[in-house]
């Protein structure tokens, strides 16, 4: 969404979620929003401009569902798995995530059109 | 996606998730699988006609995210808050969804673009 603090309102006041973490991730071009429900996050993006990959999907498709991320205890090793299985990637080797994580993403080409990421959080949360 | 079985090899023989379930759903148009992952699923769904919610989905957007669901333990209380928040609903009582679930819809136009779905299990799996 382009107004972070609309998108609290919706998520933390009407639905109930709440907010647990709020980074600025400069080397993703974004401002994420953590919301807490259950044992994972919804995580809210504004692009720092227009110029980056979401901006540019936000221009393109309007606010709506952006990826799907899932955790895992060993990225190096999630990698290896999804290229051997013959998955394409974005990301050959993990960068830098929101609250420390290393993250990779993968190709929406080879994964039924679904921008899928993997998460390695650099501790328990 | 158009083909299940093909989004099957995907996220069980390429991704690891688990297969939990598999349901054809007539009065929502679609044949649907549950892939669990942690405590939660993630849902592929096949239209069963072009002209339903989904196949218009598919022809308008291509294969992709199509909505997010939160598990309530009540619905109706929870249909009854996302209302008094001020939230539009496409669905003013839940209705059958998967696995006897009883499921209702709230509009993207309120929820940030973001297809948005409640959901009372019919017990606990």
């Amino acid at each position: 969404m382009e107004d972070l603090d609309e998108a609290v309102v919706l998520y933390r006041d009407r639905l109930g979620l709440e907010l647990q973490h709020r980074e600025t991730v400069e080397s993703q071009g974004v401002e994420a929003i953590l919301m807490g429900v259950g044992e994972n996050h919804v995580e809210l993006l504004r692009p720092l401009g227009p110029d980056t990959a979401v901006g540019r999907f936000l221009a393109r498709n309007g606010p709506g569902l952006h990826h799907v991320a899932y955790a895992t205890d060993d990225i190096a090793q999630a990698l290896e798995a999804v290229r051997s299985a013959g998955l394409r990637l974005i990301d050959e080797q993990p960068r830098a995530g929101i609250r420390g994580s290393r993250v990779a993403f993968l190709h929406p080409k080879s994964t039924g059109g679904v921008l899928t990421e993997l998460v390695e959080a650099a501790e328990a949360h």
